[in-house]
């Protein structure tokens, strides 16, 4: 029993912090429960209920399965929802057609044509291009073909039921956009955008974290709470890591929402996938450079001594980029300051460089050698994010 | 005009490789096909369609949504849809005798029940856990819950209407079943067991393939198709680092799916997410090393010379290893090779420490040694990897 209760406290503890986190998702619920209350409106209402023929069960439907949490994707779902009704309906009252027509053999036609589009409609859903955009419109298409087609077996008034169902749709899917585009709207862009300029931050943490830990040396006293916030900054680039389906499901959702804030219709979204796939080669180096500080043998403190300064000097410059990148994100303008970074960095590069080439041969450790390695290595998926992120602020100027 | 059939050629030659590729895909589509030709009787059958009151409706709809790919994700939302639409059924129905009995206020219970209940059941869907498996459930709850409730105002026999419904999900959901699990049965389960296993033989594939490039002389002939060949080898880690996704959610469903094969029905399916992540650090090496390989300034011929065999050595040792594992994976038992082949690998690390050690101080050089590092921080991942699956190994044994 009380291992119930506490799950359950757990449960809701966990709940809430999510709610504390990001109210735009309480907002959402809200959203979602405001338009099933707007679309109840249709049952209570005589007139209007009696307009749809007590077909106001589909709106309902609609609001629920079609409202999503950002604009993008409700979006895509009405439009696919829509299209994909119309289409499998008229074909479906088509092939209904043709199976009265040809009398007898009516229900072989009708089971064939069933058979024949569920199997082309599914396997179109695997074919990923199409998969990425028509997936919810695919299924949608089967089930009102399916609906139509054999439903029209047994239901007299097809294309008044058809026109009716149509109609309900139209309502559920006008609801939602207007509820979604109106009240405190959540973009799918906005979010993206955010979303991208916040790694940048937790990278530059990460590098800042990660090779200050490395440098440490072992005998200073450790704070307990400052200990597991600086942990927290450390594993900021997993975060990093594990973002890529996010970001591409965004992108993909960003490109069906209309110009808001400082997002124009055709904005790049895909240059943001990119400036991901950039950020996540930097997050392989730092995975890498934290499996070498959990190495069971450590470099030897003249080791340290000897790098430390030109790798904090790197590591620095690196991060300043990468802060000075999320900056301009939040202005969507390319900075002055970027050239003087850049050229900052390349010279710590080189500082480095001379360091490594005067290290006495005796402590030559591979370990070590490690790090600076790693720091070298980070120059490179930084100087590519330097260049599509200038590509893609001028596309934005423009 | 020329565009249009062009496109329409692309993605036809295309969805055929797919089919290609994985027949199993293809007998997905032809299972759908045969589930809702099969449900569709229910319309054709005069005393089937009058038992359940011309709610046939539902059994197709049921179908079309719940049918998926594999059984454990068909499981899982014939599971969801049938709970979530008793539970929110009849809280449906107690809401409508509540509102009935209140008199003047029944559309403000209504109406207010609606938005409390969508709004909770839509922020459960973002507590991750609850997310995981029941995001379905939610949305069917909120849907019959506004159904039943809402609708309740205009129907009458609301009891029978929602016997109906539940039975016509009966059939719906044990068609499905029934289709997924008897006609060539997709089973989550092996397929992330095959997933995993072919992981490791392209981590294999790709370090052998990659220290080999590196160590390559520049002015060896190039062979135009043997080069693709093992562009595409080498290019094997990369679905190693993007399968996080498809294994979690594979082993969220392989949980729902029943005994078969060697698998048994408590199957630590969470393993092989461990496993998954231990090869995706390996894969992280990897990809710093392919970074290496395409750095500007090459290391001198003389280095890699001096190097060469010791990483040679090593890789395939570590190579051996990761194919032995697969082995170890296709058979579900621990092979007696392992102790003999983790045994050589720590003694190709222990030779390569030897060589680092007598290099000669001018080509200390940054990059090379970077290769070096890299081939020794694979040792840390393999080794762990290798200590989960020996644990894994007698697990599937007891």
């Amino acid at each position: 029993m009380n291992v119930i209760v506490e799950r359950i406290a757990k449960f809701m503890r966990n709940a809430w912090r999510i709610g504390a986190d990001d109210p735009a998702k309480v907002v959402h619920c809200l959203k979602v429960g405001l338009a099933l209350s707007l679309v109840s409106i249709f049952y209570y209402m005589r007139p209007l209920y009696d307009g749809v023929g007590g077909n106001a069960m589909w709106a309902i439907m609609t609001v629920v399965v079609v409202f999503e949490s950002n604009v993008g994707a409700t979006f895509s779902k009405c439009v696919n929802r829509v299209v994909a009704t119309i289409l499998a309906g008229s074909l479906g009252i088509a092939v209904h057609w043709v199976a009265t027509q040809s009398g007898k053999a009516e229900i072989f036609v009708i089971g064939c044509s069933v058979f024949l589009f569920a199997f082309a409609a599914t396997y179109s859903r695997f074919v990923p291009s199409f998969k990425a955009r028509f997936d919810y419109g695919a299924m949608i298409f089967i089930l009102t073909f399916s609906l139509v087609s054999v439903g029209g077996y047994r239901v007299d008034k097809l294309v008044d039921m058809a026109q009716q169902r149509v109609s309900t749709i139209a309502i559920g899917t006008s609801i939602c956009i207007f509820i979604t585009v109106f009240f405190c709207p959540i973009w799918a862009g906005t979010q993206l955008h955010r979303l991208v300029q916040r790694n940048f931050v937790k990278l530059a943490d990460s590098l800042d974290g990660c090779v200050a830990e490395y440098l440490k040396k072992k005998d200073v006293e450790k704070n307990g709470i400052e200990d597991e916030e600086t942990n927290m900054k450390l594993q900021g680039f997993k975060c990093v890591l594990n973002s890529k389906g996010t970001e591409e499901s965004m992108a993909n959702l960003a490109r069906w929402e209309p110009a808001h804030g400082s997002f124009n219709f055709r904005h790049p979204w895909q240059q943001y996938v990119k400036i991901g796939a950039a950020m996540r080669r930097c997050a392989y180096c730092l995975e890498n450079l934290s499996i070498c500080m959990n190495y069971e043998a450590e470099a030897p403190d003249q080791v340290k001594n000897h790098f430390g300064e030109a790798c904090l000097k790197l590591s620095s410059a690196s991060s300043k980029i990468l802060r000075e990148l999320a900056d301009m994100m939040n202005n969507t303008r390319k900075s002055s300051k970027m050239d003087f970074l850049v050229f900052d960095m390349n010279s710590a590069v080189q500082e480095l460089q001379e360091t490594l080439k005067t290290v006495p041969v005796r402590t030559n450790n591979a370990k070590e050698d490690g790090t600076m390695t790693m720091s070298l290595h980070e120059v490179l998926p930084v100087a590519t994010l330097v260049s599509l992120l200038i590509e893609n602020a001028a596309r934005i100027q423009t």
